[in-house]
């Protein structure tokens, strides 16, 4: 095989690998909470160097935690660009941790903390690959930009911004994406596409405070202001009632309608996993999987109004607050949803709801299965793997993937550490050193056959 | 004037009385976090032992705090029953008050407690008005009887079984309620009937954990569950939709419909102090009293599902839950509205909705307005007002009187220390000293015309 050689030093140097996979963990990086987001960027830069890049912070337009950029300049002008993230979930609640979130616990086969698997496997598996590069052979087939920025839990506010003003600086012919995983039977899945987002909260003011709820004929009650409103945007058939809702959306190609047919159903487990009985709308088999991937959602996140402890208090609250998901596909809009939201409101008679915007929005993105890049991902992973690849059209969740697909025109695809119980987001969130080991050596091979195809 | 005797000796004992409120104010009696319950049952005992009262604690049916009897014979065996609670509500949150809500405060005209308006002050202003006949007369016109509970703001459970279960030792002719109070004007409010209550919690499970809110297009969200159950009960014209709710509405009387239309309006002034525009259908005047006194109500106090925080989260919640609060009016009945409430839910789809009943449900009660003891009690409070009382034929809020008008039969009206700014149930509570003069003497001006015109 081509890689021989990589592979074999590979193998060799497996535990210095798993060493920055320990040294990025043990760095806390929560962006939620703004904790160690400086340190854990000069981390991110000084270990880009040690494996031959060039690297530096760019701050956002917007301001938040540097972009950590970086170059290295292969045999061919063909360029990967490598998107990933240095920042992690908080790890609250720790009580539900079997070990400190920041101590790295090697386990067997297992190595818990967080951020582990979401996103620092993927980073340290980029890097031993082309260290084992530089090592065996000298330079690298083709040149490399990284883009790892520290915002990525919090929504990657400005990163398309950024994207944006520094269009030939990230000038590349093809993109790598985070979160790459195996399945249970441990075939690799390579998603090439994101939901994009739109989160709010409504708020229902209704009096200037509580009252007691004997009042409750006649004094105006915010948390069913709230309640009316809401079950004006989706009705419990699971129709979303926004006028306009769908109207962007773009219809379906058939190679994303085979893929879905043809992907490996794990719905079953969900329904276990989850103690559900039925899914919406009772959906099964592929009408499972078409949901699950191309459905726009609206989704309550959080409710709360007046009295929420123990037993009972009669009071009639005079504020309520719902936090509502969209997650939208190709081609909706955040602001344009917003927009139609706000007049929906407002043609309902709930004007007096106001809407705030959380998190800046994202925009859906979706590279093409018959792209070449995809063709080459997946035959990397197929080497690698010994196992045919899961192409999956889109991921149901949401990531700044437009800033690439979209803004920089590069077709993009996963590959990375996780699997199925990498408990990502969750406590003891974990990576499989078998499934590392994997994600190094495809990181290679998708490089090395990127060198033999440069016109992908 | 028939009392000069006994106001004169009651303006010399001012202080005395006073130091009975302070007393009583001290002992906490938070019924709700089960403080000092027993503590403050025996001094209420002991109190009205002092005042010449036989009186012993008797256990409720269901158990909680002991009910306080007492019995005092007088000079005919016409029997006043004194209906008043010994405990309070709990005085959190803290730092809104001026002073500590235990530490009883006198500022000028004013004391501060929490219970001393609700309902520590009535029962003091009871024990003063027949101390001062004692000490005056010798004896008093009328025999006594005093039910004295603990467990109102909670409430009141078991209340009605335990006048079930002694109705002939709680024999009387004529009750005087608690919570009587002045308006804005200096009149005072004579209320004759309470609206009843079902408490109940609504929740809803969609699975056995929350999971990322990407999986929004296919597992069901037990927040939108909860909001579609919501919406089908209410709607947004405030019309509630339960088949059956309104069956059992007595018709109201011509007199019942008089008073609400002689009634002073006091709508401005809540508007004012609530900041609120217009109130619900935007009625005003009558009908704005109307609606506040005879219409039954479904008011949500308290919503809460999945995160509820500062900023975002994508959640999935599986749970959900309301409190919803039925207020009721004659001759609805909380069982019957519960199994309706059931009903409707399953016939709309809503069978995984769980209803919980948080507290024991109240029946609503009245007293006709044009039952004797009505026009007595009114006539001594113009003797000691100097004005014209409002008659009401209810409150829209809720008490155990159920017991005494239709277990025991007894007429029933209110006198009181209350003002429309007492803040009872909330932080600073207060009586104003000239308000607790007047309503000992009303106490007193109540005796003795029932000592005259025993058959009420």
């Amino acid at each position: 095989m081509r890689l021989d050689d990589v592979f074999l030093y590979l193998d060799g140097h497996f535990e210095e690998a798993i060493g920055d996979v320990v040294r990025l963990c043990r760095q806390p990086s929560i962006s939620a909470q703004n904790v160690g987001m400086e340190e854990t960027a000069k981390l991110v830069a000084a270990m880009l160097e040690e494996a031959g890049a060039k690297a530096r912070l760019m701050p956002l337009p917007g301001g938040g935690p540097p972009v950590v950029y970086g170059e290295l300049a292969g045999n061919s002008p063909t360029t990967l660009m490598l998107y990933n993230h240095y920042d992690v979930q908080p790890p609250e609640p720790l009580e539900l941790w079997s070990s400190p979130p920041f101590e790295p616990t090697r386990e067997g086969d297992i190595l818990r903390a967080r951020g582990v698997s979401d996103d620092k496997g993927d980073i340290a598996a980029r890097l031993a690959a082309i260290k084992a590069f530089r090592a065996v052979r000298g330079s690298l087939p083709v040149s490399l930009k990284f883009c790892i920025e520290g915002a990525e839990e919090i929504g990657s506010p400005h990163l398309m911004e950024f994207a944006e003003k520094n269009k030939s600086l990230l000038k590349a012919d093809c993109c790598i994406w985070e979160g790459g995983d195996v399945n249970w039977k441990g075939q690799p899945v390579i998603i090439l596409g994101v939901k994009g987002i739109l989160y709010v909260q409504l708020e229902a003011q209704s009096a200037s405070r509580d009252v007691h709820s004997s009042k409750g004929a006649t004094v105006p009650n915010a948390a069913w202001r709230l309640v009316w409103a809401l079950a004006s945007l989706k009705d419990s058939e699971e129709n979303i009632l926004i006028p306009g809702f769908r109207d962007t959306i773009r219809p379906l190609s058939p190679a994303e309608l085979g893929a879905a047919r043809d992907m490996p159903s794990e719905e079953e487990e969900l329904k276990q996993s989850l103690g559900v009985k039925r899914f919406v709308r009772d959906v099964h088999g592929v009408d499972f999987r078409m949901r699950h991937l191309f459905e726009p959602t609206c989704t309550i996140c959080g409710l709360v109004s007046g009295y929420t402890g123990p037993g009972a208090k009669t009071v009639l609250p005079s504020i309520a607050k719902a936090k509502i998901d969209f997650r939208l596909v190709p081609d909706q809009r955040p602001d344009d949803i917003l927009a139609k939201l706000r007049s929906h409101l407002d043609k309902n008679g709930f004007q007096d709801i106001k809407i705030a915007q959380s998190v800046e929005g994202e925009n859906p993105a979706r590279t093409p299965l018959d792209s070449p890049f995809v063709s080459l991902v997946g035959d990397a992973a197929r080497d690698v793997y010994k196992m045919e690849p899961v192409v999956v059209p889109t991921s149901a969740g949401t990531g700044p993937m437009f800033a690439f697909t979209d803004v920089l025109g590069l077709p993009v695809a996963s590959s990375g550490v996780s699997y199925p119980d990498s408990r990502v987001h969750a406590p003891d969130e974990n990576m499989r050193l078998s499934d590392f080991d994997k994600a190094i050596k495809h990181m290679a091979a998708i490089i090395e056959r990127l060198g033999r195809q440069p016109g992908v």
